[in-house]
């Protein structure tokens, strides 16, 4: 996959700089990492943006330094890039830029900054020859993210199209006796295999009574005749995310683990045919949480129904039942997301289904092609 | 490995508890995720520990009930713990706890608390029936953190006893013609049959000329004759990270590439030399980069020698040069931390070695024990 290009990080800049216009602030400090990505294609653990309305800025310490300059010599560079080293504190780094910049009122983002940081910037800053006022903001990169741009798609698109080998690979080696942390080793080499840079979260095989915990990881207990078992994986390819979940059946399912499957799977059926533009995030997980409430398993179903999928594994838009802190909001097309209902059963085990989505302008493509019928392995 | 027991964890509080006093707060609100696993074996990816004066209380959402519940019916149980609920937002959850418990004075960890949260914490503790004043604190747990427990120190010698098999599986797989990429995979697969949980950090497979950039991770290149290797990576067993680099050769190195092996190496051994109690951090950085500048590469070694190990990958103590954000501190028993200084040298390649110590009473231990010398493969 290509890297976004010069041309799409500046429409993403200008998106960016429209906030600041509207907030009337003079710079934007940049420090969660995937919006520094985002903006400048920097990728790296490390470093700050700074946008101003007219410039860019990026710190990295040495580490980076020669990777940065590799990237501004090819055609994904950061469009008039200033790169600037940063000798030993970050933080010194950057009141100074600001300083020199000469910029007076200047964002930075709340959900990125701990309460120590920031501190230390306010005492820092105080006492210098120009005054410089932090303003919190809020989401002034990520709303432009939850709607993808052409390179995103083609991306995500691509990440979700590698997981089908993967999930062959994890289906072909569950049986009786494996153990779960072994079938975890070949989901992550499978997805090292089809080119995914790392894993996405920490892979999840989760089999019998360990099935009914739904941020199980993998342990020692080995697949044993009766399980539901639960495999959760994805890998990050170019930055971006995808997030698979199959339960499968190791022998023969009982009635009840069949009642419980039917009843995730007809609830996430019932999700994926909810997602349109205008549909509101409660909509979708309530058009989920109903089939469940309705077979008597709204108890089981104790987390939300999905979540974002970009740069990050968690991202907007967050398809739950509305919260003063998660607002409920409406569908548009560009946004890309899980749809993954869960049952779970204390004791006897559990069972989620999982597959990305992207809404188009009449409905959504689901992105990720794995069957998911209850297969017994 | 055995979780600590719950006296391991009592004694953990007990240090906290102090900590409170000293700075006369009824309640710490525990945020960091590593400090919340210190405390409690809760281990999850969400939750919120509020530690008072007597009482322990971990609010914890739908997903990790059960796996609490089984925490809380073993040997590792988290002692006189409270569990609450979080049945939708945690922030909503921690605010009613904290009235409840009728704490007035509560530290939290500024740190690992965003601008953004603890805006809304202060915003919705306005008005309350009782009057809750927040305070930040720093480094309350993460100094207890520093000094190694017994238990944390049987699982630290475990998780580098076994890089040793991981390392000789990579050493076996390098060779002309592998791609970074696949080298990667083989490392973490071994590490996944080593029993580590999962990597402690992105592998880093970087050949020729990538090993010349400290934080490349590994890509589509394959190895070629010539080549200086940087093999980095490392993984987590039982939440407690092990961190190994070794810089191999493909076919015979050039003068120049031994002449760069023998002076990091002189230079880790340097530093870890310089490692006894009383010893300053700064001086044992000084030890290593005093090599290098001699052998003209100080503006080679771009970062500092070496970081804290314990469960996270990156903590107390730093072994850098000090700065005003990074103040040197004397070394004491029970510190444990890498030693790994490297060498680059843009467009030639790069060295970095890599191992991990424990300050003892008299010097150190080495706990990572792979043959160091320069392999030709």
């Amino acid at each position: 996959m290509a890297s976004p290009t010069t041309a799409q990080l500046s429409a993403r800049q200008r998106r960016v700089r429209q906030a600041l216009d509207d907030l009337t602030l003079d710079a934007l400090v940049v420090t969660g990492a995937a919006n520094i990505r985002y903006l400048s294609n920097h990728a790296g653990s490390a470093g700050i943006l700074v946008l101003t309305r007219e410039s860019a800025h990026l710190l990295v310490d040495f580490r980076y330094r020669e990777a940065v300059a590799m990237l501004q010599a090819s055609p994904a560079a950061c469009p008039d890039l200033r790169v600037r080293d940063v000798p030993a504190s970050y933080d010194e780094a950057l009141l100074a830029c600001l300083e020199e910049l000469g910029v007076a009122t200047v964002g930075f983002e709340a959900a990125h900054v701990t309460v120590a940081k920031h501190e230390w910037w306010r005492r820092n800053l105080e006492g210098r020859r120009t005054a410089i006022a932090l303003r919190p903001t809020e989401r002034a990169v990520e709303q432009a993210r939850v709607i993808k741009d052409a390179a995103e798609l083609a991306t995500l698109r691509e990440a979700a199209r590698r997981i089908r080998p993967v999930a062959d690979a994890a289906i072909r080696a569950a049986a009786e006796g494996v153990s779960e942390r072994h079938l975890a080793g070949i989901i992550e080499s499978a997805m090292r295999d089809q080119g995914y840079e790392r894993t996405a979260f920490d892979t999840i095989v989760a089999s019998g009574p360990h099935s009914a915990l739904p941020h199980y990881r993998a342990g020692d207990r080995r697949l044993a005749a009766g399980d539901l078992v639960v495999l959760d994986f994805g890998g990050v390819l170019d930055g971006y995310c995808c997030d698979l979940t199959r339960t499968v059946a190791i022998g023969p399912p009982s009635a009840e683990a069949r009642r419980l499957y039917t009843a995730v799977y007809d609830a996430q059926q019932a999700a994926i045919a909810a997602v349109r533009p205008g549909v509101e995030t409660s909509a979708v997980d309530a058009a989920a949480r109903g089939v469940l409430e309705d077979r008597g398993l709204g108890a089981a179903f104790g987390h939300g129904t999905g979540h974002g999928l970009g740069l990050d594994v968690h991202e907007e838009p967050r398809i739950t039942r509305p919260r003063p802190d998660v607002p409920s909001v409406p569908l548009q097309p560009g946004m890309v997301f899980t749809i993954e209902p869960g049952a779970y059963l204390a004791g006897f085990g559990g069972v989620r289904i999982e597959d990305d989505v992207l809404v188009t302008e009449t409905g959504c493509d689901v992105l990720t092609d794995v069957p998911r019928e209850l297969l017994s392995l």
